[in-house]
């Protein structure tokens, strides 16, 4: 039986993905057959029948086609993709970019920073993943960008409530004492952190939001340096 | 004295983008140095000083440094490219998207939706641009994904209004009659249609806000045909 991942993370220490995670615990001698299905699918539209669309991925093209035709409905359209660790890893990253989109609504800092979040946002985890062996296209894909942009706008996401209560002036402790769901984007930002210095890949706005959770950098300090470095060319 | 263009917008007919408009007019006898500065960029944001992105495109790296140089402050960041055709281009077609966006808010359709729209709206007219000789990456950028996302998400844009009024049953000569400002996303889905058609691209969401604006075709019909093509690989 093959297993099927919806987990999105990357765990502390270990730096494994989810899927990686499955293999590891099952060991040697059950090897499962792993996929992961992932995108922008906010769990209560879901259940409301509303259109969404996914991505099964998994290095096993047959298994990635089966998972593809077990959850395709009318209202569910799912992708094929082969690249699992670029799919997990967007997964993951996403919701260390969730944050700092909440630290900007917090601010009411609007729309038009919003989107150069999004958009620089999703060139830094591009760039880690692609180090870590993953395939650029998935991240302007449903999993990479799809995904990012869900959990960037939509009010209900944990990790970006978190970010806009930070943003408000709150303390990350506080927030997390208060709340009765997890916000993974917290551990998995100590994860990225890791792994972009592992990797030597510049993760800017990453480091801001590390720096704002873990060393109580001021908010409005850390989005001045970000829109004040040096001038660039943008590609 | 270079001219620096901040229109957005595909000419009916002539097909021309903006700077080739200004060009055009001003003829050989006052050769223009000609430059694009286009981004997330919403205006009424814009004016309180709220932090926003944008780029300076020019074929000539040097009018492009000046431009970055003209405009950059400490709440606005400007980014260099010399892909003049992508940057104009990605401003242009993103309307027809967000006019797209607005339908699927007016059918109450959910961000999962959204996200997967913009996701493959940026597909769709990348592969355009890209055909008419703009650089992908371009569309990666904030005068491409960044300013697709404000204009898809931001409730006061023109062109999403349009189409949420629509997406709710209104009719466009009805939504048109009653704006007293331009949603030049109406008349760039021509344009952008006869550039498909010519270069023989693909644009399934731009045919279906085609047929919608201009041949009646039901939103529902259009969105049930779009989720339900062949099952497909990402890439």
């Amino acid at each position: 039986v093959p297993v099927v991942s919806v987990a999105k993370g990357i765990e502390n220490e270990t730096l494994f993905r989810p899927t990686q995670i499955i293999t590891d615990v099952l060991g040697d001698a059950r090897k499962p057959s792993v996929a992961a299905l992932s995108g922008p699918n906010i769990a209560a539209e879901i259940a409301k029948y509303l259109p969404a669309t996914a991505v099964a991925a998994s290095a096993d093209a047959e298994l990635a086609q089966r998972v593809q035709s077990a959850f395709a409905t009318q209202w569910f359209r799912v992708y094929t993709n082969q690249d699992v660790i670029g799919v997990e890893l967007a997964g993951a990253t996403k919701n260390v970019i969730a944050i700092a989109a909440g630290i900007l609504d917090g601010l009411a800092a609007g729309n038009n920073a919003k989107a150069a979040l999004v958009t620089r946002g999703l060139v830094e985890i591009t760039r880690l993943a692609v180090a870590l062996g993953a395939r650029e296209e998935t991240f302007t894909g449903l999993a990479g960008l799809g995904d990012l942009i869900t959990t960037c706008v939509s009010p209900e996401g944990r990790n970006r409530t978190v970010g806009e209560r930070i943003g408000k002036g709150q303390k990350l402790a506080d927030v997390l004492a208060s709340m009765d769901s997890v916000a993974e984007g917290v551990p998995t930002t100590k994860s990225v952190m890791q792994l972009a210095r592992r990797c030597k890949v510049e993760m800017p706005i990453t480091e801001a939001v590390y720096a704002v959770l873990f060393e109580g950098k001021d908010v409005i300090h850390a989005l001045t340096d970000l829109m004040t470095r040096d001038p660039k060319s943008e590609i």
